[in-house]
């Protein structure tokens, strides 16, 4: 996968236009997603959505976006560019950490720009993923017990080196480069009634509110072993939770994003909760009646409609996105 | 699955209709395939597809259809209910021969429409593939050696029983309805400069043909150790085939169908072969790359890009089908 494509190397903006660029996404809205939009298009897959009315015995009319076409699997490559070209990138490259599908974007995307990645993972992470990151072309920094040990280490080699760091989900840019999922999904004149979105840091529910604003219903989706967004409106502001189950490797984040919080307070229509047998249920059906491999992560937003934690009523057209990298297809095996 | 939809339930045409329509359709053109997409449109999904500029490494840009997203996994449903929906079925109901995507779809399809289905499949059918026809609420009877001997056995029980025999490909009603597939993939101003597609009885490249008759470059692709159609050119006519290869469930026909072949003198631009290893090597960039789970089938037309059996020029549009559904995802654990 490593094809740095001089042809489509980018214009680098120079600081000026960076601090522009900052404090217009500070709070990320139409214009900062529209912006990112134009930056990115190159770089990332206009994917498809499918429209299926009465799926999944549901009274409403369902679109599912493929965002499991994406490059590197998962709509988390739209938001690693827009940070990666939204700021003048040292030589020291790009640092991230995340042995997930944010790692997996950020590798993409800097043999793309043709810019060096270090993304460090715990030493818990999967060989499968630690392999997918060096296949991209990343330096793979592998130690620490979790995430957050990784992230430190992150920030102590950032500051070594001056290397850009790339946070998952709690920055304007790649809040914004999210967003334009949404802007593909529900573009104006087309937006569904309701659209759901499964939450772990916040970075692509944040993406949705900051494209549709008022304009459709926005239901965010967690896990119920990791409710960092249904916590924080419990305790009025961004709280640490503990995290566990299937799903923890995408949306395991231990606590919600600022940005999206505080988006969140504006644009929310609700918050629900769903078990893991729930996610695994939506999983399993995605295969079974669609063909299509899902990760738990990327399952869960269907899984609150297929649960019942969210009920459209007849003709109530509800949007979602399905992901599926991280995800080893033998689990599906008839 | 078993859901009738008695709101759903169509009209059946009378037997006069049902002449009128036979005679019409028994050279499938581009007017045989509007009216089938008029009548089975509330059957049968129409998919998404995507388009991927320099994806793989390729000069063209490349038009994948998505449908493994189809009812039933698999184009097949667009014939299944073309063919079912185009005469008056007997209270028998419908019988097929066919342990993969022709039968599953069969299945689907008279559950729809509300009548019963025998499916005959070989001893050697994989015990998952019987469990997908029944859980379609299909009878499945299951014996005999190979494929033909299902068929002859489906043959006798038909001459019983009155059942309607659904044919696999050479049925000019089942090429109409896979035409549809194309009507979606190059609609008229849209076609692009070459269809790829694979072939086994050439019910797929005979709706292709008959849609697009001259309008785009139609390639057929064969995998080698099942060239029915590349036998037939070189034969002057259909002549039987040993078939075998990893592709075999839903490419091994051992003849090519008299509608396609007789449409192909006219229409096709050129068959090509591919080894296995080409097949296999698609089927794993397209999970590497895309995140999409193929069967070797549903991936033998990307297979003659990959491979350079047909090699695109720069700028040159190329459109093709992905399917999916007789596969075990398990083949594609990391």
């Amino acid at each position: 996968m490593r094809r740095p494509s001089d042809h489509l190397r980018p214009r680098r903006c120079t600081p000026l236009e960076a601090i522009l660029i900052s404090a217009a996404q500070f709070h990320p809205d139409r214009s900062a997603v529209i912006a990112a939009e134009e930056r990115i298009r190159d770089h990332v897959r206009r994917t498809p959505a499918i429209t299926l009315p009465g799926a999944f015995g549901l009274a409403g009319v369902l679109r599912l976006k493929l965002e499991y076409l994406q490059h590197s699997g998962s709509f988390k490559a739209r938001g690693a560019f827009n940070a990666m070209l939204s700021q003048p990138l040292p030589d020291a490259g790009v640092i991230a950490a995340s042995g997930g599908n944010h790692g997996a974007a950020v590798a993409y995307a800097a043999a793309r720009l043709g810019t060096r990645a270090e993304i460090f993972v715990p030493a818990s992470a999967p060989a499968v993923k630690v392999a997918r990151l060096r296949a991209y072309g990343a330096d793979v920094m592998q130690g620490g017990a979790s995430y957050a040990d990784a992230l430190a280490a992150s920030e102590a080699r950032a500051a070594e080196t001056g290397a850009a760091r790339i946070h998952a989900y709690d920055d304007p840019a790649v809040v914004a480069g999210q967003g334009t999922a949404f802007a593909e999904l529900a573009p104006p004149g087309a937006e569904p009634d309701t659209v759901i979105v499964a939450v772990g840091g916040g970075g692509l529910v944040g993406g949705a509110m900051a494209w549709l604003g008022g304009r459709s219903r926005i239901i965010a989706v967690e896990p119920d072993r990791a409710p960092t967004l249904h916590s924080a409106r419990a305790a009025g502001g961004p709280v640490d939770v503990e995290v566990g189950g299937i799903a923890a490797d995408s949306l395991g984040a231990r606590r919600i994003g600022g940005i999206s919080f505080s988006l969140a307070a504006r644009y929310l229509t609700d918050a629900v909760l769903v078990p893991d047998t729930a996610i695994l249920a939506a999983q399993r059906r995605l295969w079974d009646e669609l063909r299509v491999i899902a990760e738990p992560g990327g399952a869960t937003a269907l899984a609150a409609l297929l649960c019942g934690a969210y009920t459209p009523v007849p003709g109530e057209t509800v949007a979602l996105l399905i992901c599926g990298a991280n995800t080893d297809p033998g689990g599906l095996s008839a």
